[in-house]
């Protein structure tokens, strides 16, 4: 199906200029896929959406899915030291068995930074659902995105948890995805199939953001759903090394939210044998389309930063470690001269040269080797004599830019992805008033 | 003396898009101080400039500053790990005694990412320099701004060595603060006078810099100048602790130049009496007022930050410690969204509790207090009831932004300065070629 904009019409509350911003209606990113995947059943997961009006009109922006007893849920949550109530929950309920029975997610309003009152809201839709799905209260998943600093009207959600619990269906995914969007252009998706030990499992996925950077209005969430059967720990810890490739190799502007959050949950109705650890052999190809998949969503939610107009891939090779090409990468990645150079599609690695300077990790200037394009354009420190710049610009007036860094120091490497500083992102974040 | 834009005419290698910005043409900034302060004549300070043609025609480009025997120098330069050839020679010279009898600083060219070629080039000049001047060659400091990945023609400097040296004057200051600018749109500068116990001192000062946010073409050099008697040791250590309060407490756009370099020269004519110890108390006003003197030429740099409409002064009190206090500030005056909500005069304090929550030190969300332009919006980590927001806002139409945020944990407090980040920002390093 097309990716048709979402509906932003906003009637909240007079004067809490916070929320402005949910006023803008904005093209599809350019760098949007077309459509969403055609998601199939996954045995064990029931879906269902419905309109709260808490901020906008005329959409679904609640989000109800169910799993069966016994499915296994794990997780990874903003760093935040201002989290949102929400990311806390979840947290806590991570820490005591990792069972699910549902996930609910609104959209429209954070509930974070709201005190205490914003805890009783967010208890009272959880001791609401808990009671509709017949489980314990740690077994629901939640999550809030939308404006910081407003106490989230928890009545005209529990309302609708009658309605909801009773329409979940096994094919409502494509709703889901959309409604759970706020300032994101186009809604976010992705399947996959594989085996554990040669019987099929199913993975799909959905996400949102306009990558880390609104936490006002949009933050970061991914939801991702298997029939594998999958204990806690286990699912955890491929969590963990999938994102740590993917979500965590992502950045828009540097700014990271209040309530990022990213699960995974597996209902263990795909029938395939038990799985003894992380590094069990049956789990090899799994472990291999898991990760392929939450890396299709992070750079889709690249994809939609805020006035985005490249795509972005940095690879750094030659560092001490991976951990310091990482961090290399990212001061290359979220440097603002950077990604406006390349918004200007203008050649000026000067500029990698000083990002990869200020990252602090080791770097051996006089080995430097800067590739844009697939072409060399400095080696030994200084720029190749008569590399071709021409070539070097027709790469950066494409969508697609590709840049590659060997450091000289050692074997590290790893690869990030942005989108570069535009005119756009300063319209939405500082113009919107206007 | 009024402020007049320098001239900015390029006149550089064809096909070097590196350098295309070199030709925009600016207004002044509007955070731009009204004058260069009237700057004394330092007894042991002589200086000239010359036109070189490097880069610019039409203007001195060339500066040589020359001390008596005797005089110490005390610095601090940039820790990026891609720093250019000067940078490092400084690094050399300061730890093999600290002895200073001339400073050479050209712009046009950083002659940074050059390779040996650089290298040669640099020592071609301080060679010519030190026999001019009749000195050891580790008693000459350089800087060089501007483009970087291209050699230096270093004969278009010795060429004018003879003229510069027979040139020097006490009164040359002016000259002096115009003639290291690249993409400035003002000259920075700053004249103190204290005493060292009961004897008369003073300290001038000059810098250039757009922030350390256009490492290509435009770095952050300052230069500070006394008379007084102060031994090297002394001497960077006042200028360390300066520095982390000034310099190092500003921020443009997180970028760090490959060429940043902070020096102070004492000439020890003043005839104060001998300072045994950093902690002398005969130096407490000297410290306080140097201190003063390097703050006012880095918040010169602050308002001269590419694009900058509003300068934002940033305090955070209530964390573990000052280090923490600093990292939280930082966090908030690097914000892209911060940046941008101010730049759109909105009083987004969501967007400071994500900043503080990034910034990944102590910080309790339910005691943050985030003050803006001195009325509190938030307390208990959540909104104050009925806050004048019309009031945040008339405060945010200003030009002078004063946020202070406490997080609840401890004593540690740190304050740093700011602007805003604009279009303009945006237009200058994107959109130059157009």
């Amino acid at each position: 199906m097309d990716n048709i904009p979402v509906p932003r019409l906003y009637t909240g509350i007079k004067g809490k200029n916070i929320d402005k911003r949910m006023t803008r209606t904005e093209k599809i990113s350019p760098l949007a896929p077309a459509n969403l995947p055609d998601f199939p059943e996954i045995t064990g997961v029931m879906l269902a959406t419905a309109a709260t009006g808490v901020k906008y009109q005329g959409r679904d922006d609640l989000l109800c899915v169910a799993f069966p007893d016994g499915a296994t849920v794990a997780g990874l949550l903003t760093r935040s030291k201002t989290s949102s109530a929400p990311v806390d929950f979840c947290r806590r309920n991570l820490a005591t068995g990792g069972k699910a029975r549902a996930l609910l997610v609104n959209a429209g309003n954070a509930n974070a930074f709201t005190g205490k009152a914003g805890d009783v809201a967010m208890m009272s839709t959880v001791r609401a659902l808990a009671k509709k799905i017949g489980c314990e209260t740690h077994e629901i998943y939640i999550s809030s995105t939308g404006v910081i600093g407003e106490v989230l009207d928890s009545e005209k959600i529990t309302v609708h948890m009658d309605e909801i619990t009773r329409m979940l269906s096994a094919s409502g995914w494509p709703a889901a995805a959309r409604a759970i969007l706020t300032t994101d252009t186009f809604a976010k998706g992705a399947v996959r199939r594989t085996d554990i030990g040669g019987v099929p499992v199913k993975i799909s996925g959905f996400a949102k953001g306009s990558g880390m950077i609104a936490p006002d209005m949009a933050t970061m969430l991914a939801y991702v759903f298997t029939d594998a059967d999958i204990s806690q720990d286990i699912l955890q810890s491929l969590l963990k090394e999938a994102a740590d490739k993917s979500f965590n190799s992502i950045t828009v502007d540097s700014d990271t939210s209040t309530s990022d959050t990213l699960l995974a949950f597996a209902t263990g109705q795909a029938g395939n044998g038990r799985i003894k650890h992380a590094g069990d052999p049956a789990l090899a190809n799994f472990r291999m389309v898991f990760q392929d998949l939450l890396l299709d969503l992070a750079q889709q939610v690249v994809r939609d930063g805020e006035g985005a107009s490249k795509f972005i891939e940095i690879t750094v090779t030659g560092a001490e470690d991976d951990r310091a090409a990482k961090v290399i990468a990212m001061s290359i990645a979220n440097s603002p001269l950077v990604k406006t150079a390349i918004a200007g599609e203008d050649a000026n690695w000067g500029r990698i040269v000083m990002a990869v300077g200020k990252a602090g990790e080791a770097a051996d200037r006089d080995r430097l080797e800067i590739t844009i394009g697939g072409q060399k354009v400095t080696e030994y420190g200084m720029a190749v004599p008569g590399y071709d710049e021409a070539a070097c610009t027709r790469h950066l007036k494409g969508r697609e830019i590709v840049i590659s860094v060997d450091v000289g120091v050692g074997g590290g490497a790893a690869t990030v992805w942005t989108c570069d500083l535009t005119h756009g992102y300063i319209d939405i974040n500082a113009d919107y008033r206007s």
